[in-house]
């Protein structure tokens, strides 16, 4: 399946260098990987970007991140407990064109209130982090 | 015009009382009918609920606004410097649902990256308030 991972990203960059936070580029690398390792075709903006934060303005990218969440099948959304304004919106954007959506979270986090609710309509799959079988195979 | 007013909720409830903030329900009340005023016919959970969180699972409520979303021709959405993951997810639904959007602020408030995108790509108008013209009125 295409899947589109939907992680924060300007919140998690050093602005000095334009680069991502290595320890948040590992931990979202394990997790394309993972994908990837079950054949799926993964699209990760951050990944796509080289994990560098480039000079699009955020129309450009916004426009990139609709096209590819039309094009996928699914997405995987890293949430956390403080909120991120993109990937909330993405999860929307994915929610009403009826894509398979799962929300991924560590154990320490709680899924917000309507994370929680599309998660219980079953619009949404859960999955506690670590990833340990593929979220979107057929249940 | 039927317009949808997407507003933080869960976060802006006294959970001893069950009531929205009183501050933030004239705020919020003033919004309305100022939408009112221009002759919109005008969907907001809050007023819905009578200002008070029911006992609906955070499943039912989700399903009332998608419904009323589906509905509106035009979202109204309140937006600050904290995202709410509610708030942002309804915005993305509306815009996939090629919804007329209007992002409303104080002054003191930042659009959030894709906030700024979606207003930039004329996805989503944006109003500073208070709201001084009818936001939905044809340019």
């Amino acid at each position: 399946m295409k899947i589109f991972v939907a992680a924060s990203y300007s919140s998690k960059v050093d602005y000095s260098t334009g680069e991502v936070y290595p320890e948040y580029r590992a931990w979202l690398e394990a997790i394309i990987e993972q994908l990837e390792s079950y054949g799926h075709e993964v699209f990760c903006a951050l990944r796509a970007d080289n994990w560098r934060i480039n000079d699009l303005e955020p129309a450009e990218a916004f426009k990139l991140d609709e096209g590819e969440i039309s094009k996928a099948d699914g997405m995987l959304a890293l949430v956390s407990n403080t909120p991120s304004a993109g990937v909330q919106m993405e999860i929307g954007m994915a929610i009403a064109q009826k894509k398979q959506v799962v929300l991924a979270h560590e154990k320490i986090d709680q899924l917000a209130y309507f994370n929680q609710a599309v998660v219980a309509l079953g619009q949404a799959g859960e999955v506690v982090l670590p990833i340990t079988s593929d979220p979107f195979a057929a249940k």
